[in-house]
């Protein structure tokens, strides 16, 4: 089965460590074996103990690619959307991609699934289980339904017409519920009804066929150009409820959506992490602490108090709707970015009555990588360096940089700034009249280097 | 009447924004005409209304001076206690200096005053009366005492032993309570008794005398020499409660001790200052935010959220005690700093395995001040110019800093720079393997520039 991999989302929920350049599925705030892991490392490694990684394909949009290669490896194969629309357009790209670009079959079984949930191992040991749920069952989609532990209006339902018998592992789906209140999914609960995972496996001719049904193509080219065109709708709404022959394998085990800080919180060991304090009398409260200076809660019970470089969030653990609203109103911009060659954390940002502006970012290049070549045309910077050993190119001439040092980068001037030996860091006071993301023009390496 | 003014203070009990180097009157979190003031300048601006600045004296310890002077003055007079003490030694130099230095007889009466405190403008007027009360009275020392509007656990009480009459405007004091419970507070104020503002009046040659008969010296330079060895006691404990001839002019009108979050943020029109947000659920919640980045309160009524440079509290707005105490325990050292010349902000620190410390710091240069010409031996300094014109002298050779310029000042090398145009503020990195306040080599200004 090959793995068609979604990863998308805005990360306003998980506002403010997470921002339009970090959806959740990128913060590293879960352990593994001591070490933080990103819910994306979490399925990535899990996918590869089930032998389910090596014909994995991300389906993503811009920045997130550099993201996941970062995070995955730069082997890791992307699909990229044009621009970001629906789970429909994009999954069906991605069928496209595995016939005309990766070399599938139409009879070939490929599997669906989101990189931000969070499920136990023996999630991925079912997961195996579909290929063969779809053929005993005849079925055009087989679904994973998680069975669950307690009523929730967090998660959609799938409502199956059959009842489990101890020969056939899958039930006939009858309908779908999306996100009812608590009082229906008690009774959806009573009916045998099973969460909707996001997680479901056809095969790619299935696919292909519908979409030439519906008057669309079936070829990666011309869907890739015409992409803009294709209906802004998800791939539920546009196939899975549209599909008469449906069946889903009850999963029983360890399977939710960390979506709101309450939900992290519970998978975390301590109450702090990060410098700070909580007084005794603070019963239950949480922090997240993410900046060099403490964060202290003293005698509030029950709340979460999560701090990054983008702002400070106070929050009681129930509530979690509403907050992408206010993170629209008040964000002022990623100040905290991952990006393939590492990561930077705008310190200050500052402009003066003149429209001059300075930023000043402390900026990490990981071990052995680089940012490529490139100029500004408004702007100056400087570079202190911190730690580790650099290469740096300022129009054309080479030099090794060492801590202590501090390079000039006049606007106008090529440059290039690497990692030679372990992580590079430096601060960077960028100062110029235009302060701004497209800035920037980038060239080929010299080859005379 | 001569005023010695009272400046002292950990600074802990308002952390985040205050910390040793800028206790509580110094944060300017008051408003006046829609204009930023602290304790502080409030204080002054109503002595200056009563004309009793004008013969006003600071008694103060080391780095206090400087922020003094920074806030009121270049002028104000400041009598630098050796080391810090208590009020008995401050205010005994302060009285030994009015009488060796400053020309005052010992028939001159002289007011004390702390500087911590919130009052209305009329306090001041009442104040003015000391000096009658005590020739009236014929007592020792005349206290400031103010009609108690609640019962209060946060105060200390001054107990009179004649009633109010309508011909003697003053009241003989009987004792004095330090801070009680509610319950005792309650019964004292049925029996008339009055809040200890700390404030009081004395004829000078009664203090001189007390301490020749406490076997102390009376001479400004003996005492200041031997300033150590002097006892470490309230003035309370040493002198009021020593003396017999006690009396206490009640006062009615706005008093109370600004020493909590929740004491402040009553004295503000707003639930916002700084960017952020809060809900609607969040009833009677504040927040206090000197960072750049947003803070916002979801949903958690009757908090207080202060953050600044120094780290973030979140708080109940009842509790206060024991803030003290975790913020020792916490506390990075300042990250905030208001100086003579200007102020300075450490936006990051950080140390390579190497040993190698970086600091970065935004710095603001008042318009006209400098920092005086020094040198470093372990670390380097990169000043990245944000705004206004400077002047920088290094090892002798003097040049005009611009906007956009960028310069090193190598270990070893002698510097100075100065706002010559505007406040002048910059980025400076600062980096070696010693980053310390005592890396500090002071020089006269060459006088050939």
């Amino acid at each position: 089965m090959r793995m068609i991999l979604l990863s998308g989302g805005s990360g306003k929920r998980l506002w403010p460590l997470s921002n339009e350049s970090r959806p959740k599925q990128f913060l590293t705030i879960l352990r593994h074996d001591e070490r933080p892991e990103s819910m994306l490392q979490r399925i990535w490694r899990q996918l590869s103990e089930a032998n389910l990684a090596g014909e994995a394909y991300f389906s993503t949009s811009g920045t997130q690619a550099e993201l996941i290669r970062g995070q995955i490896g730069a082997d890791a194969v992307v699909i990229e959307e044009p621009t970001r629309r629906d789970t429909f357009p994009a999954i069906s790209l991605a069928a496209a991609y595995l016939h005309d670009q990766a070399g599938a079959s139409r009879d070939e079984i490929v599997g669906v699934m989101p990189v931000d949930g969070y499920a136990g191992d023996e999630f991925f040991e079912h997961l195996r289980r579909l290929p063969s749920i779809l053929e005993q069952s005849g079925s055009d989609i087989a679904l994973m339904g998680a069975v669950p532990t307690e009523p929730s209006d967090k998660y959609g339902y799938i409502v199956p017409s059959s009842s489990p018998s101890p020969n056939q592992p899958y039930l006939r789906v009858s309908s779908f519920v999306e996100k009812p209140d608590l009082i229906r999914s008690e009774a959806l609960i009573r009916e045998g009804a099973l969460w909707n995972c996001g997680v479901f496996a056809f095969r790619l001719g299935f696919l292909l066929d519908m979409l030439e049904q519906k008057g669309l193509s079936s070829n990666y080219e011309s869907l890739s150009t015409n992409y803009a065109e294709l209906p802004k709708t998800s791939f539920d709404i546009a196939v899975v409820e549209q599909t008469r022959q449906l069946s889903v394998l009850p999963y029983r085990g360890e399977w939710r959506d960390l979506g709101t800080w309450d939900s992290l919180v519970r998978e975390r060991s301590s109450e702090l992490s990060g410098p700070g304090y909580i007084s005794e009398a603070s019963h239950d409260s949480h922090i997240i602490n993410e900046l060099e200076i403490p964060v202290s809660i003293w005698n509030v019970p029950d709340i979460i108090v999560v701090a990054g470089p983008d702002g400070v969030l106070v929050t009681d653990r129930q509530s979690s709707t509403g907050i992408k609203d206010m993170v629209t109103e008040i964000e002022i911009g990623p100040r905290f970015e991952e990006r393939f060659w590492g990561k930077q954390t705008v310190l200050s940002h500052q402009q003066a009555t003149s429209g001059l502006q300075t930023v000043t970012k402390r900026v990490v290049i990981s071990a052995g990588r680089f940012i490529s070549y490139h100029e500004h045309q408004f702007r100056k910077e400087v570079w202190t360096i911190v730690s580790g050993v650099g290469s740096v190119c300022i129009d054309g001439i080479m030099q090794t940089v060492n801590p202590g040092e501090v390079i000039v980068v006049e606007s106008g001037t090529k440059h290039y700034i690497g990692a030679v030996e372990g992580d590079l860091e430096f601060i960077e006071s960028q100062i110029g009249h235009i302060v701004s993301e497209t800035d920037i023009i980038r060239y080929e390496f010299p080859d005379s280097i």
